[in-house]
């Protein structure tokens, strides 16, 4: 470094100093608030955050947010992204999913693997609060963080010993819809000795028959409660020790004296002490590194999927929401202690592709979202945790309209139907442009024969032609969103 | 658990006295070696472990350990392979690289990425020490630790200002054999200017083209120094702004002063930041759960590839060896305070791929192994890190014996070699049973005059056919190998 004379030191103290005081300043005045997203049969989370950044970044260039106060009350000024605060954490790719939307034919954008982050700064005048006396200008910091729907389903097996979540997820792979795709794995696990000396080697195999029917479970039947989440996505862990285990089958029929005395070279202890390293090393990490640190979480869920798909899958997704809300609930469950205990203190689930009925049956899709939610709450204890359900479409990609049919006049939307091919993966071929009515929604949890009477036949459809990157994408409820999640820290 | 009558009790709780005091005496009497093994220029990592752990769990078939002492005096019992320490790293895929050896046709198993373990059980009978008072038999328990030589090359970082790094890195990138392929992104470097605000998609994009000259360098050049090495295996950290940052061209010319009270949102200031995350959060954080723990180290050089490839390939060996060298330098170098050295005691360069060459030119190529691991000995200070080089062969791949040339009896190695395909990749073409005369290697530092009048032309052999996974491997030296690194814990 050149050298600096007395005064230059000086200046540059006072300086330092100054900016200092102002930075203390704004750190009082100003909010933060780390939104943690995550959804279930892919429901879309990539296109959801693209849309709430896109509406953010581009207000003024014909946002549509009337529900959301801020831009309502003209206190909305604008929002950037800035650098995201963990350096080590992926950036959540904005620009390749923005492209896709805005390409020309558009496409979905490509789904996320594992977690990833983004940060934005949010400028408001503040108007309601002791805030205007101090400044014209205050700015919420809103960091993303973008995470597998697995990751917060594993959260319960903290509670679960080996044996219990065995017993669990046997009960799951002898009932419909996996039954038919676990007997042969079921059959090998039964094979097995619990108290014969543990070959690392079958074990390994065993666990990899098991990861691939998870991942059938997953991409084939659509399914939401994939357990242990790591296994479908286990990155470094890839080959590790911690990934190979799987439930016992018989685990139930063992003597409890030899199970407590079995070491850990055992078939049974083995197993047993790689699910507690698994609860340590993975689940309660993501605990302690990003879950105890969300202030929001918004769940997206696609009902539509699992109404097409059938009873079985229709009653996975209903699993999947009261594992979920399981991990809300404190004190009672014995998952968190008061100590460690989440500081969420706003819970939305958002149902996707609201788009994808006619607008007159959102009133149903909420009703039955709610329902899912809320059938079990009695039992919880949410100790101030707002939580809400919204229909939603992030991207809107059909139009809504009336049509006639046979002298009625029939609500219909109309969009460019999804090939096949996309759905299960990245292809890019699409349907020609159709106009249909999609079915009636339930507006409530189906009975047994609902089942046998209904048909639903959703259809998924590809993004509308001719978005623009520096416009706000079309969208249902994106507002509502921001109105229940960012609000009441910009007032 | 069931009720258990009282003598039952106090029977299991003496059962489990005598068991914690027989296990608090193997404990006393039991050595431990974590042993990490890491590699340059393709080396051969995977041979090399698969080889060590074939020798020691096949001694009795037909091992040619004679050299190691255990062995030799008949001490050894037995080996085998255990359950891991650590159950969240991979496992080193010890059967899918033994069944590559002995397939037909017989291929160099694949390399692995990131980081490995796998545990030796070593049963002994102890018989010069104290032990053999107290035991029949003792355990050597071996750790063997398989991981990226790029991150061993990571350390000299750790001293390193991100200034400082950038010139050295600027300084390679201007030189032969990297300047021609770094042209252009030298040249779109010092475009940037550095007080700017950063764009984090164009630092994106710059290091994006950064990182494929970083595996043009590795992989087509064969060159060792690779930093930072984590951007070309980048895991679980893909998409992170943590490998977003590149050597700033003109680091040198830039004002000191402002340079210093550049923010985190300058081009400089975000990448000065990157870096200095990168040292915490990757380089450390290696150092730290690995590194601080290895008990011995081998390091794999293979010298044939750059004294093919010529003066600038071979410099950068010299390099890489001297980087090395300084991670294990305590002191003066001020990367380690004593407080976190490693404990490394030993450590051992393997020029490998001995069997490609012939016999009478083994010690050729220990003494240029030598001169490169000391050329700079006075300088360092090695603190009782006792430091060996050996000429080897984890798995011989040629028979050597003599031919008639033109009268004269000429030394030549016979083997198939591997065809071009097998040498960028995994594909297994062969080529023909070949016998040759592969050149002779220099004894000392190659100077400017040789590299004009040398040409060198080694040629790279495929495994040879018949091999056994149940018995012992042909090799060159690998008895030698452990006998640095292991004999001195089994006396």
């Amino acid at each position: 470094m050149a050298l600096l004379s007395k005064s230059t030191l000086s200046k540059r103290g006072l300086g330092k100093l100054k900016h200092k005081a102002n930075e203390l300043l704004s750190r009082t005045l100003d909010q933060q608030v780390t939104l943690a997203v995550t959804g279930l049969s892919r429901s879309g989370k990539t296109a959801f955050i693209t849309s709430l950044v896109n509406q953010l970044i581009n207000e003024g260039n014909g946002a549509k947010l009337s529900f959301f106060d801020p831009v309502h009350n003209g206190n909305f000024i604008a929002a950037k992204r800035v650098p995201q605060k963990h350096y080590h954490v992926p950036r959540f790719d904005y620009d390749a999913a923005i492209s896709a939307l805005t390409s020309d034919p558009a496409t979905w954008p490509e789904p996320t693997h594992g977690i990833s982050e983004l940060r934005l700064a949010i400028r408001y005048q503040p108007k309601n609060s002791i805030l205007k006396y101090a400044t014209d200008m205050a700015t919420l910091t809103l960091d993303i963080t973008d995470y597998p729907g697995e990751w917060l389903l594993d959260l319960p097996m903290l509670k679960q010993t080996y044996q219990e979540w065995s017993q669990q997820t046997h009960g799951l792979m002898t009932s419909k819809p996996r039954d038919e795709y676990s007997k042969s794995f079921l059959a090998k696990v039964a094979q097995l000795d619990p108290f014969a000396p543990a070959s690392e080697e079958l074990l390994a195999e065993l666990a990899q028959e098991y990861t691939a029917l998870l991942q059938t479970f997953r991409h084939e039947l659509g399914l939401s409660v994939i357990q242990p989440g790591r296994f479908i996505l286990p990155g470094d862990l890839a080959g590790a020790p911690i990934l190979e285990f799987f439930p016992f089958a018989n685990a139930d029929n063992i003597d409890a004296n030899a199970y407590q005395n079995a070491t850990d070279d055992s078939v049974i202890g083995m197993l047993r002490s790689r699910y507690s390293q698994y609860q340590e090393q993975v689940v309660r990490k993501f605990y302690r590194e990003h879950f105890l640190r969300f202030d929001r979480q918004i769940v997206l869920a696609d009902c539509l999927k699992p109404l097409n798909k059938g009873k079985a899958s229709f009653a996975d997704l209903e699993l999947a929401m009261s594992m979920i809300l399981e991990s809300y609930q404190y004190g009672k469950s014995g998952i968190f202690s008061r100590l460690f205990s989440p500081k969420i203190d706003k819970l939305l689930f958002g149902a996707t592709k609201a788009d994808h009925v006619t607008p007159e049956q959102h009133g149903a899709m909420v009703s039955l979202l709610n329902q899912l939610v809320h059938q079990n709450k009695n039992q919880l204890n949410y100790d101030a945790v707002a939580v809400k359900t919204l229909a939603i479409a992030a991207v809107k990609a059909t139009n809504s309209g009336v049509s006639k049919h046979q002298g009625n006049e029939v609500p219909v939307i109309q969009g460019r139907s999804l090939a096949q091919s996309e759905l299960s993966g990245t292809a890019s071929v699409f349907g020609e442009k159709i106009t249909v009515f999609p079915g009636a929604v339930p507006s409530e949890l189906p009975r047994d024969n609902y089942w046998q009477s209904n048909s639903f036949n959703f259809i998924e459809f590809a993004p509308l032609s001719g978005l623009n990157k520096h416009q706000c994408l079309p969208h249902v409820r994106m507002d509502q969103v921001l109105q229940f999640l960012l609000a009441d820290k910009m007032m």
